[in-house]
């Protein structure tokens, strides 16, 4: 029997189902895919440089390569006579070496010729004649110039495993020659959501009836936190219906998601069929959080999957998604990326409540203002005008109007 | 002739490629899609509630449907003795009727029957036989009850033109009998780098080339704020090949975007080119910010095409793909959102500079510390670190260490 009394926090409720998974080697699987494709892909290894950045010494000027040393003494009035001896085309490998008295036109981006250790701005200079110029200006051995490396030397880790891959990750891929990254796949997700009360969102003829919300809901967040919703399913409270949907999805998902159905007082098919079918048994049924207590987490050691029972309730449906079902994937990944969060000011005294985690639902304005949104329970709405939550952890005590809070963007 | 001397402000840039789009009827064209499908596109029109929410009046707890008054005086000691006559059926309409003395069973979220204004939680309650009920408990009227259109009422505007749909809006618009909405299409980029020093990331033999980090890095931009890249191309600053393929690129794309190419001393193809195949002309040469005053703007008519070179300059080309591409679309299409930003304490002076907007790569700590992230130009490894920018506006002075500042993420 599962006891609804013996509620896990929502650490242990993590950490239960983590080890589960880490023990029973869940396939978080490796693909090699193409840089060009990676946007908020997580990156499954460490990402060494091919290459030195820049691999050459450059100039960051349009101007000439010189030797520092002879530029001494050079300014606005008395310049320094320099010998021309070529030019350095820009994309194009530089043969040119320089001594003491030579120079060479260097575009900006351009390859110094060898010898040279600083460029001169074209602006401080002045052609005499095709072969000879006067420098008006004095350069420090190293000015204007990126030395080969200097960005980044061949062989260092540039990005970690666990990256979350953003665009300007993508830049710097190619930046040190990747065209090509070990990424964690997208994991397959099936949504599944029960009540006999429930009808699609489009559907007439209605009395009586309440409409789906958490299906798209928890596809949106599904969508956003790059998971591949590969089926979803309306059903009726029935054991046998649920047992065989949920059985065959486990086939080809990795993590399974019902909502509905796993609160006390209704008919609770959802715990029934999970204990059955998964290798782990129900680990947690209930989680000290509010909203979201009556949460199932499970793992099926066959089929690999994981296996969790949100609330019917769409704002604890959506929170708990991303507190288990996302968080542990990323904890599966070894994620390692800052959470969306922004600090602000509380408008209002938020109470905590002894022995659970509290989730508060919040918008943000122009003045980083962080009003708690309130509203009755299953209200759809308040999720709707909401930019996030504030989390107040087990043994918080409240917070008080004016404190600074960090709200966690949904 | 085009004179780089004479920029505009960003917002100077912005309001004539937006006029421009404008009066000459740019396609943000309309598509209808389905809710599933919708996380992050953007409303062509407002929602009306086709329904009352809830569609009718219905029990928040698990207990009996009563009439208020009846149970005036009911306390722990003294209850009140209702009928039974009947029972609501979970999504099922209730066709009972109670008078005074009588009491009906509703499930959470069940049909009340007519007559009855509140209910009695099943705690409070004791079955004396199958057809009398001992109310231990005073209820006022409303008490435990959701009365029809209390969430949202039927032709309502829920959700209005130009808001971008996340995954709450998705469940919402379920709940209020929405399947399909109005759309603005995702518009068609097409991507094209120039620069006879470019190589693409991850070929070899490149003594003197540098590789192309915009390609990737404005592909990866372009997936974040929803466009659609339909080619991307890396050319030689070749003003008949160039000429030809952004001509070509016009032909099926809405958005052509060219990066490097556009500044002072390099060859100076992509302006002329675009002066020559747009009915516009180029717009806006030169912008007073840093970095990225090389910008280039420019509008087809004919071909419906937003035309814009950016600099080469990886930090620069990401940033005025955001504020001037991504921007003027948004302003087009009338999305209303809040930016994505946040607030933090500046660590270090930031210095304005004089008659042009300044932006400032930053990144974000634990404690909302903003840290300016200083590099060498050219430097992508700046990019990758960064979290976001901050803005110092055209007239602003410089940011003082420990002032509150607004960073905008990348």
């Amino acid at each position: 029997m599962i006891d609804l009394l013996k509620v896990d926090s929502l650490e242990e409720a993590i950490e239960k189902l983590y080890s589960e998974c880490v023990n029973n080697h869940f396939n978080v699987d490796i693909e090699e895919i193409d840089v060009k494709n990676s946007l908020g892909r997580v990156l499954a290894e460490d990402i060494v440089s091919k290459v030195n950045v820049p691999e050459f010494d450059r100039s960051t000027v349009d101007g000439y390569a010189v030797i520092a040393k002879d530029t001494e003494g050079a300014n606005d009035t008395i310049p320094t006579f320099l010998n021309v001896v070529g030019e350095s085309l820009m994309g194009l490998p530089c043969d040119i070496s320089i001594k003491n008295g030579e120079c060479v036109y260097v575009p900006t981006g351009g390859m110094l010729p060898k010898g040279a250790n600083a460029c001169v701005m074209i602006e401080y200079t002045e052609n005499i004649t095709d072969k000879k110029l006067a420098v008006y200006n004095s350069v420090a051995e190293g000015q204007s110039v990126i030395k080969k490396g200097d960005d980044v030397k061949e062989g260092a880790i540039v990005l970690s495993k666990g990256k979350r891959i953003n665009a300007a990750d993508m830049g710097f891929l190619s930046s040190v020659a990747v065209g090509k990254i070990k990424a964690y796949r997208k994991l397959n997700v099936t949504i599944i959501s029960t009540g006999d009360e429930l009808i699609d969102g489009d559907e007439k003829d209605t009395l009586g009836k309440i409409r789906d919300v958490n299906t798209n809901l928890l596809i949106g967040l599904s969508n956003k936190y790059n998971l591949n919703v590969i089926n979803n399913f309306l059903l009726k409270d029935e054991e046998i219906l649920l047992e065989k949907t949920i059985s065959e999805a486990m086939t080809n998902s990795d993590v399974v998601v019902t909502s509905g159905g796993s609160s006390k007082g209704k008919k609770d098919a959802s715990s029934v069929v999970i204990d059955r079918l998964t290798s782990s048994k129900v680990l947690t049924h209930g989680i000290a959080i509010k909203p979201g207590k009556p949460t199932i987490t499970a793992y099926d050691n066959k089929t690999k999957t994981i296996v969790v029972g949100l609330p019917g309730h769409p704002v604890a449906s959506a929170v708990l998604f991303k507190l288990i079902v996302v968080d542990t994937i990323r904890k599966l990944m070894g994620v390692k990326e800052k959470e969306s969060v922004c600090e602000g000011t509380i408008t209002e005294n938020i109470p905590a409540s002894p022995g659970r985690t509290t989730i508060q639902l919040v918008k943000i304005d122009d003045k980083f203002n962080i009003i708690p949104i309130y509203g009755r329970s299953g209200l759809i709405h308040t999720l709707s005008m909401a930019d996030g939550f504030v989390k107040l952890e087990l043994n918080q005590e409240g917070i008080n109007k004016g404190e600074k809070v960090k709200m966690y963007y949904l």
